[in-house]
């Protein structure tokens, strides 16, 4: 034991993880935690839902108490005390106590930054308005709570289609206001692929979201009674309440004035000890750079489970412990009304950025077994390194078992696995939660189709490039004909049942580019090999299936 | 392309499996498929269901139709057809119809047997009474229904209380039928360690299933209209349906006759490629012999997800083409009522048996964010190699996220990491799924603090023979009183609160061994924590909390 004085700015996440495990550590040392606010420990994951009472009382959110925190931790908790100073000559910190207005010194032996993050404002007039607010700290939550109450707003606009925005955004619909969203990118939670996401925007929009994409508010003001927000492409949206959900900046400035080394990424940096460029100084939490572990490069990660534990080891280490954080993979995960949608690793866009040639696997099947009810669409995308199979990324969209699948292709990513391990996977299967093959087993299947050459897959979005590009692209519907009435097809498609295929193969133009589709891909990858194994060379199947096609159908007219 | 003569003994999991996949890789082979029963590829795993209801028609059960599939693959299938004898030297099958009791042969240039497996049943008289019953294929289940329908038994028994016996126990009880369980061992779903399976047979006796262990059925008898059960321990049970549950044995009699290796743990060897010690012939699904992925040992594995894995691979491989299956790590799921139970990889007395030194971690929390409604008790048992923190095997019980839980660690375990490494792992967190620390995490840092020296737990099998064992054992009880009041103690517990634990430390005496527990592990590791850095060394703490301890508590009474 070192007896040793820590000090810790930030007491909600990281701060208090670290000071717990300081203590745990550390009977002896004397711990101080710095807290700006005026609770330590609370769920910052939790506030949207208790703006609409699925989280009922606000003490749920407390996931403990100062006064509590400080019994059985002997730590010394000094909220509404923000520190404005660090000191890295004397070992100390300057702190003001906001609740009296005095300020004073603290000296350290070791110090840990945990401030966090804070919400990102965008440069237009009218933010500082007094419907306007940010959603970052439990108090943000108390005043929108309390403007709810009030003022009983009846529209409201969201800026920012990331997860805090449309999480907020599905808690103001729950209380009946009517909610429009307006976001910069030309799709919802900008970190997955667009495809992707714009299943979750259809779907999203249909329980009553109003999307404004590829837009951006450029005014807030107050006429009468009546907000309204102006957008830069001419919408005039009537808001009696805003939200701005615009994305954070890690809370670096402390770090920086004391002339810590802040990365390219924006965050602390740190390594793998969560220790800084000074070796008294540790940081955890929002405000600092860890390693992506697909690329090994640094990366922001302002996520709860992330500040927990990189606040765990900055606690340990700050005592003399040596426990590593190896970096995270970037799973996400969001639940909008009866859809889920996560991703991990990287996507298609970023793995193309990082100069790899993505093998992208596209996957839809049903959740459990169709045997047993209530079995519901899960997609599954993946993306690969297609020179040696190595899972970059996946992304999951569905109603039930989304949270499953990402999890398991995490840990897929984090032991380095091919995509063709996943159908070595040995994966529960019981009726109500999987089915024989399960959409991991099938995204490894059809992974090891791909890389033995049984198939040549073409992905949504090259199929749409292949369309415009090269005119002598012929598309071939598999499906029956009941479907084909039902959903339309792929414009210009033309149309033969598989189970008619082998006898109308004749029909087919062997010196045209073939891409063959059907309802989830299991068809046309049959139709790809019984036309292959009869001489077509130049033909592909669409991965995935229609249902992973988000373009625009045709309704079908004929044979 | 081979061309190539293929013939399938079986028609179910493996034996369709095998037959699309054939078809899929070689159009021009000529593939047969002898199948005995009426119906082929059909959900075995969904039979249970069928019984109540819950899967509402018995076409649901048909993944596909003798006529589809014959159209659709080209495959020629002979239902009610029994393959007889293998004659390798000629490379012929003999089979018989039984629809119309002709008998013929059938050469092959290659033969996959997957005839799976039948069910065992007990060496006692009346297991040929009109109301005894197996559950294996889907003739067995249109006679149980038809029983049903006609019979209305109020009373039933089954004997075996594995997975068969409890999803069919379980799909009685929803019909209002009073089922009795009859089992062998001394804990049900006799694969997973008993502290784990008493907590499920607590739960499930709440839900209406009588158990009777450490039994065994020793006559069923009709007198008059009644029918009756008899066990060893003098039990008399009426019933007017038995259902026989007592386990499977691998159809391997054909290949046995025909000269094939028969391994030590009763199924046909094969290799990787699933190929028999015959070149020309395959074998797959319930009757092969699969690799244990932990062990590396021969194990029967009679899964639907591995039948259709190895049958997959049988087919491809039997037109020339070389997919491997590794093996498997044992995964099991089974929802009964409310709760789900799990295991992958091996159990405690698994691990045992086969010489190591297990590290067993155990871990009680909540499935998903405690400040948001719904959360359910999930218990995680983590069973590592003492020596090198392998991670060997797991079991979860709970009422939510099992599955998911269990699909991680049977990933972890493909990939061989250790216990630490779940603490890395990047798993998503939401609200409505997880929490800041999951319960997998929680197993990793658990086990980090474990291997770093951090704490000395005692697992509940552990401590229950120490209490006999030890007389100079002391258990501390550290939860509050109000919790003490409501459960009880652990016999002869002493209680201190964690948070009056510095200052009452003199009460304890350094010499005793010291136990310390709580609810669920959390403050008495703290407790621990503060005891060894003021000079305790005789100490120890419960894994997982008095929440994973099984054995009846008493009342507490004073301070």
């Amino acid at each position: 034991m070192s007896g040793k004085k820590i000090v810790i700015i930030g007491g909600v996440a990281a701060g208090a993880s670290a000071a717990a495990k300081a203590r745990r550590c550390d009977e002896e040392a004397s711990i101080v935690v710095f807290e700006k606010g005026k609770d330590i420990s609370y769920a910052t994951c939790g506030l949207p839902y208790y703006l609409s009472g699925v989280i009922a009382s606000r003490k749920k959110l407390l996931v403990t108490k100062a006064s509590f925190f400080e019994k059985r931790f002997q730590v010394s908790v000094r909220t509404q005390h923000e520190v404005t100073t660090i000191d890295r000559q004397n070992s100390m910190v300057e702190y003001i106590d906001h609740a009296t207005g005095t300020t004073g010194w603290e000296p350290y032996d070791r110090l840990i930054i945990a401030p966090g993050s804070s919400p990102l404002i965008p440069p237009i007039p009218g933010t500082d308005l007094p419907f306007v607010y940010t959603l970052k700290t439990l108090e943000d939550t108390d005043r929108i709570h309390q403007h709810l109450n009030e003022r009983k707003p009846t529209k409201a606009v969201v800026i920012g289609a990331g997860l805090i925005g449309l999480e907020t955004a599905e808690n103001l619909i729950r209380l009946g206001i009517e909610v429009s969203v307006v976001e910069m990118a030309s799709h919802i939670l900008p970190f997955m692929d667009r495809e992707m996401s714009d299943m979750l925007r259809d779907h999203t929009a249909q329980d009553g979201l109003n999307y404004y994409l590829s837009d951006a508010v450029t005014a807030i003001r107050q006429t009468g009674d009546q907000g309204i927000v102006e957008t830069k492409n001419g919408e005039i949206l009537k808001a009696d309440l805003v939200i701005m959900a615009a994305g954070i900046k890690p809370n670096i400035e402390l770090a920086q004035e004391a002339g810590l080394t802040i990365g390219e990424a924006g965050g602390i940096v740190v390594d793998k000890y969560m220790q800084t460029n000074d070796p008294a100084i540790y940081a955890a939490g929002d405000c600092v750079e860890t390693i992506n572990l697909v690329t090994g490069k640094p990366m922001i990660f302002p996520m709860g489970a992330a500040a927990n534990k990189q606040g765990r080891a900055a606690g340990a280490n700050a005592v003399g412990r040596n426990i590593k954080v190896k970096g995270f993979t970037g799973t996400v995960i969001v639940k909008l009304f009866k859809h889920t949608s996560a991703k991990t690793g990287l996507s298609e866009r970023e793995a193309l950025a990082e100069g790899y040639k993505p093998y992208l696997s596209y996957v839809l099947t049903l959740h459990h077994a169709g045997y047993y009810p209530g079995g519901k669409d899960i997609r599954v995308k993946t993306i690969c390194d297609n020179d040696t199979g190595r899972i970059l990324g996946a992304q999951v969209i569905g109603q039930e078992g989304v949270d499953k699948r990402i999890d398991i292709l995490a840990t897929a990513i984090y032991a380095k696995m091919d995509l063709e391990d996943l159908m070595h996977l040995d994966l529960s299967y019981a009726p109500p939660y999987s089915s024989a093959r399960d959409p991991i087993f099938v995204s490894g299947a059809v992974g090891q189709n791909f890389y033995a050459g049984e198939w040549s897959p073409i992905s949504p979005g090259e199929l749409h490039t292949q369309l415009k590009t090269e005119k002598n692209t012929v598309l071939l519907d598999v499906r029956t004909k009941r479907e084909v009435q039902k959903t339309g097809v792929i414009p210009q498609a033309i149309h033969i049942p598989i189970d008619e295929l082998r006898e109308r193969i004749d029909e087919l133009d062997k010196t045209r580019n073939l891409v063959l589709y059907c309802a989830i891909g299991l068809r046309s990858y049959l139709g790809f090999r019984i036309l292959k194994m009869n001489g077509f060379n130049h033909i592909k199947a669409l991965s995935g299936g229609i249902g992973c096609w988000t373009y625009p159908l045709e309704t079908y007219i004929g044979g």
